[in-house]
């Protein structure tokens, strides 16, 4: 192991309780990017995470618009065009942190039980820039940056990026790097190093239902006209055949197969039955019975009907009823295959009696990265160093928008991993990080930054 | 005709522009039952319309509490034990104006434009009360009443008169009447005076669906545990046949059959698919064609969902969905049958992955009345005298608590007609009432209080 990376370790060690106090008074800031009033919270975090970045000390990091919440974005190519560029990616917003009164603590007021610190965001997702940035600090703090690094930290990740494809347009040149990183996805447990190599993807439209042009009573109408909630139940019932499969026109032709040796190894994850009904709290699993839980979840395509609304206890048949129908689609669907197969299914299916429409449908299709790429190689040499196993592959049934829309305009993969737990409870009232993880996951990116240039044979 | 009776039938003409001020102040009060914060205006409501029964005058009008909002109560013997006592029904409680900025004007700042008043209430039921109010008035200033009469006006009948049924046990023999006069109904058109001899009844209760424990990642579980809200779907969806039928097991074995007498009646009224159509404003008719819209509206039963909710735009499988269920029933359909029929096609029909539950059942029966009964006969006639043609009679679709409880509890038929017009926009924004229609209505009420004593020849 060369000098500098024996440092840098030492480094990030003895400096963690320093990192961890930063990033405690990060987690204090409420920067939920759902609601207006936090804009002025937002703008805090954005400043705040840009100083710390200066503070590594990087060449640049400065605070680029957007038509949302700004983009934090940090630069050092110190170490010359020959080195690699890795770009780290992370969010600096969060989640609301509703409902309060379920929280033992207030979520801004971070608190550490044992092992466990405890906030808004811990985990979700500033703990993992703050890993990011102790690594990168430790290694610039011992000797010259080993690769040149970029940081992009977007503040609407938690409202789906929706301006993030236009910036990544607009600074095309400026964000130009060989692959990101992104510790946004967690790991699979405590003893288990985990890289994602596949993300689904999203397609979202609401399905809206329209029948009588006003509200009508229930005495008076009810048997003779169409109830909107009923059209939309029987349309929202008809996507699914008694085997759990989707039935839209098409909807599995393009779904790319899963390879044997994927079967193999996802059968190998501790993710069986037992554990989904034990995650879940489901009274009972549901699905294609031709694929075991975990390969439903990660590499099959499922529509989900999120949020359904229609009438009100008034007593009437109401005008109108909506859903907002997902798909989480896998490699290769596309948005625009899946809303023009969920429209045919529709027609052909929808009566007389009412009017429908899909509105404001929006979408970003699955991403897959290469295994064997360098800087996935890389990543398992240094999660190995750390953890003393190799890491396991797996595919996310998530989705990130960031990932697809890099590698669709930016023309670059994303390395995906993390170090939250999967019951750090991530998005729900007493969010946590399990520090300890955190300490190796930094001890990690250090390994990383070393790993990308010295090759297996630097180890 | 008698002098009494024209000396009433002038004294209501002449008093009509003093009627008229009277309601419209009645309607700037927002009696609205449903919302706990218009508690204060309930009771003011209650008081404004106790001493207005005071001022026509009668023996007796007084504020009678029930567990919820109050019962007025008025009564006038004066006409002595001989003579018949008529009840009148009504409820000074309206229906929420929401949403406020649909309407042309503020609905308690009653607006007259042309022949219309516009104010919340306007039709449904303050206008009715104040034409029986205007009409005992006018005969107690013209000579003596000529029956015994009764009010009986209750603050709940917009939250489905919850606590009606109590006070009438508590109250039965101070309600002793010979029958109600209900003006709760409206008629079939301007020209069209029309008598309902017969109700449908409700039935009630919530679809419950509950699923995960908590709402789970719709990336990390969507196509492995069922999802509430389709789950919720698939059962709402099997409710009916493709023939628009109920298929709950025995749902129509008690079911009165439509005779070809009130057939040919129903037939004859303009209430064509047209007609149904035009007031929808559906794109089509729908439901079972073997009887016609008329038919289905008032003589057969019908199931309505008539509010679902489940899930929000996170992107989650919610915990539970659920649906308000309610079933219009006929005579001789009984509420706890169809609670039963609901539960025993759920049972057959839920899947193992969800938890289901019916909460909050309530309903009372569908009621019907004898078309030769003496008020009846009555009333045909004093419609007759104003209008110059005999009434159409009908069964109305919907369904008034008060009704059937008065025939279970104390025993009383209720007549159902009323003066207010189908384009009332009753329940919905810019409700109004047509004044000539509402000045024929204050006259027949006149006749009615002497033809009920007077008989065929006293007209």
């Amino acid at each position: 192991m060369n000098h500098s990376r024996t440092k840098a370790l030492e480094y990030a060690r003895r400096g963690r309780d320093a990192s961890l106090a930063q990033l405690t008074e990060f987690l204090t800031i409420p920067s939920v990017s759902q609601r207006p009033a936090d804009r002025g919270n937002i703008k805090r975090a954005a400043e705040w995470i840009a100083a710390r970045l200066r503070d590594i000390p990087l060449q640049k990091a400065e605070i680029l618009p957007t038509r949302g919440h700004p983009v934090v974005y940090g630069e050092d190519l110190s170490a010359g065009p020959a080195a690699p560029t890795v770009m780290f990616y992370g969010h600096y917003d969060v989640q609301s942190a509703a409902p309060l009164d379920a929280w033992d603590n207030d979520p801004y007021e971070p608190v550490i039980r044992g092992d466990e610190l405890l906030a808004r965001g811990a985990s979700d997702n500033k703990g993992m820039i703050m890993a990011c940035v102790a690594a990168v600090e430790a290694a610039a703090r011992s000797g010259a940056l080993p690769v040149n690094v970029k940081f992009l930290i977007e503040g609407e990740e938690e409202i789906g990026s929706v301006h993030l494809a236009d910036f990544l347009r607009k600074h095309r040149e400026l964000l130009a790097c060989d692959f990101v990183l992104n510790p946004d996805v967690g790991i699979l447990g405590e003893d288990l190093p985990t890289i994602y190599y596949g993300l689904r993807g999203m397609f979202m439209c609401r399905l809206a239902i329209s029948g009588p042009s006003r509200d009508l009573h229930s005495g008076g109408y009810g048997g003779v006209v169409r109830n909107p909630i009923h059209a939309l139940c029987d349309l929202v019932a008809g996507f699914h055949d008694s085997a759990g499969r989707v039935v839209l026109p098409g909807f599995y032709d393009s779904v790319r197969p899963i390879t044997e040796s994927e079967r193999a190894e996802m059968a190998a994850l501790p993710l069986d039955e037992e554990a989904y009904l034990e995650q879940s709290g489901a009274p009972e699993l549901w699905g294609d019975r031709d694929y075991a839980p975990v390969e439903r979840a990660g590499a099959r395509p499922a529509l989900d009907v999120i949020c359904i609304d229609g009438g009100s206890p008034k007593a009437a048949i109401p005008t109108g009823a909506s859903a907002l129908v997902t798909v989480r689609m896998v490699p290769d669907q596309r948005p625009d295959d899946v809303r023009r197969q969920l429209a045919s299914h529709i027609e052909a299916h929808a009566p007389a009696s009412i009017h429908w429409e899909l509105q404001d449908s929006e979408g970003f299709p699955a991403s897959i990265t290469d295994r064997d790429a360098p800087a996935v190689r890389a990543l398992a040499r240094s999660l190995e160093s750390v953890w003393g196993r190799p890491p396991v592959f797996h595919r996310s049934g998530g989705s990130i928008a960031a990932v697809g829309q890099m590698q669709e305009i930016l023309g670059v993969d994303s390395v995906l991993t993390g170090f939250s737990l999967p019951d750090d409870r991530v998005h729900g009232p007493n969010e946590k990080l399990h520090l300890p993880t955190w300490g190796r996951g930094i001890q990690t990116l250090v390994h990383f930054l070393y790993d990308l240039v010295e090759g297996a044979d630097g180890r």
